[in-house]
């Protein structure tokens, strides 16, 4: 049996080692299908990142396919069962490094551009793929870059389908709809160092912050909304101390994250942190990472083509959910288009064995091909 | 002028480089004046540690005076002013490092007992030296080791001053009848690792620690005594995390020190955090470190003699104080004796231009030759 379009392509993919930023050619694979069918292809280069815009078509409406080229590590290989760059076929699976995330998407955005133009070569609007290989690394010069490039000359997308894996069972099962935001906050609690045995000379600023920290961490930040779970608060790094069991520390770093539904703004969790390190006296400094806004597409176009497509294929709706970590649907949710992740299943990404499916990627092709005739026929 | 004998002696130990635990000959510069006036000399080496015990007599009670030849390192040498090992002599203070923290005692101590010898040939009792070159470091091959060597041949001391940097403005002005005991918990509070986004499926021992570690570090732990101030609890160090900000951390490692009063002992502090840790559900391991139990000498003919000395050379009597860190003191009271703590003022020690008045060098001479005449003449 021959590989299907999808499989070949998903297969070659993989096969390129393109470990963040690095590409290794997989951009040029695409590029070189895309101008066969009439694409324009914009290589946009930044710093140490591969990316690349192509469109087909100048009229509105602006459909536009997003991905990434980038894989995360193979980490120990003799983990693996098979070789992670060395795309392997079992029982009913491909395995390799970025067969879900998202080698795998990439190949059935492809293909299912081809199969569209080739049944509708005068299709309406354009079609647009957004590439880059930096979204598993920094993502300071990938997708967010081409953005503002795009945003820039008035380019804006309208719909974007990312190829995140977005399934949890069976591809389809889930698409998100929107993403929550996420805000990374970095504190330093200034006290007195000194020594032990004379406290009453030092100011012990892990002593100081426990309160507050705790009051932060028991906050009710919102209850979530319809398509968005409650804004969470964690800490995940806090260190103070020499190392010294009699020295009081003279500073406490603490680093918290909030991923935030639509029901907060960057704006209100900042000022509501400030007030409890003010209400608890804190002599400190904060310095703020904001990681993205949360976005929300719940209604429209697009919305409803995704769902009657995968409908069709798996004659059964997918359910619409915002959990899960950030992607770069946020950075092009700022074009204020309507923006939904559908992808493949998620279970074994960032692990060894990463696997897809076989019959996943043809599902997805089939999902992709007809959300575009939905929209663009 | 030429020096006197106890400014000589100290610039003598001061220029050897005894840095924790090298002794660099400062023990056999001692041992050689002690051998003249008929001490009977025993080096006890314990690993990479010298230490000596020297006994004059063989009658109780015996009384000794304790010390360390080692020194903390100089640090940076650009911020001294005068080369660190080069004894100086600069407005009236001998620089160097070790001028009070322990050489200028040392120096005292053996000049007293040469004066005290001279006009007391068949003194009372007998004089000891407990001297090691460990005090700084571990203390685990140092006095700790001497003391168990003599309780196991029943040769206890009955009296005892350690030469330790107890004053604050002149010498003498403070004498230490006590110190507080000191414990270190080690505690790892296990939570469940997760992603940041997945709140739901992972435990953060941060969160869950905060308000246990806030009830342990706002608890009275009693009020402290007439020698004691009020027990003492800090949190030296803390750290939880991997560094990333999107993962919530498996555990959480905190290390904690009490500086206790005699109102409270080892088993008391560790039921007590015990308690307070399983009161707020916490999945914990708790390692102890028993760092010195305290003690107290509050009244006897030690003190009353050290009293006495002090009053006589300085018109004025010392105040008793129990508060600092710890000192080689609370393994020699474990033999039951009286042990005091007698030597110049510590504004100074593990300081950069350490220095002494060399007044002071000659009054604490004089306490220890008059408390020699009150115990023993």
């Amino acid at each position: 049996m021959t590989d299907t379009p999808t499989l070949a392509l998903a297969k070659d993919l993989i096969s390129r080692q393109s470990v963040t930023p690095v590409d290794a050619g997989c951009q040029n694979v695409m590029i070189e299908r895309l101008q066969a069918l009439g694409f324009k292809i914009e290589v946009m280069v930044f710093e140490d990142t591969t990316n690349f815009w192509a469109r087909r078509g100048t009229e509105a409406p602006l459909f536009a396919f997003a991905g990434h080229t980038d894989v995360v590590p193979a980490g120990n290989l003799e983990l693996w069962d098979t070789p992670p760059f060395e795309p392997t076929i079992k029982d009913g699976f491909l395995y390799g490094r970025g067969a879900a995330d998202m080698k795998g998407s990439l190949a059935s955005m492809v293909v299912a551009v081809e199969q569209f133009i080739a049944q509708n070569p005068n299709h309406k609007g354009s079609i647009g793929f957004l590439i880059t290989s930096d979204e598993e690394g920094p993502f300071i010069n990938g997708t967010v870059r081409v953005v503002e490039a795009l945003m820039e000359r008035d380019e804006n997308i309208d719909m974007c389908i990312v190829g995140e894996p977005s399934s949890t069972e069976v591809v389809g099962d889930v698409v998100k709809n929107g993403r929550r935001g996420s805000i990374t906050g970095d504190l330093t609690v200034k006290g007195i160092q000194g020594h032990v045995a004379y406290p009453h000379l030092a100011k012990n600023p892990v002593h100081q912050s426990l309160m507050a920290l705790n009051e932060l961490a028991e906050t009710e930040w919102d209850q979530g909304n319809d398509y968005f779970p409650p804004t969470s608060f964690q800490i995940p790094n806090i260190q103070a101390g020499t190392g010294a069991s009699n020295v009081i520390p003279g500073e406490l770093k603490v680093q918290f994250n909030l991923r935030y539904s639509t029901e907060l703004n960057n704006d209100m969790i900042v000022k509501r942190v400030k007030d409890t390190l003010s209400k608890h006296n804190l002599d400190y400094q904060l310095d703020w990472t904001f990681n993205g806004d949360p976005f929300l597409t719940d209604t429209g176009d697009l919305l409803d083509a995704v769902v009657t497509a995968v409908g069709d294929v798996n004659q059964t709706k997918p359910e619409l959910l915002t959990t899960g970590g950030t992607s770069d649907g946020r950075f092009i949710a700022r074009m204020g288009g309507q923006v939904v992740e559908l992808g493949p299943v998620n279970a074994t990404i960032h692990k060894v064995n990463e696997c897809v499916k076989i019959d996943d990627l043809e599902k997805l092709t089939n999902m992709y091909q007809k959300t575009l005739e939905n929209v663009l026929a």
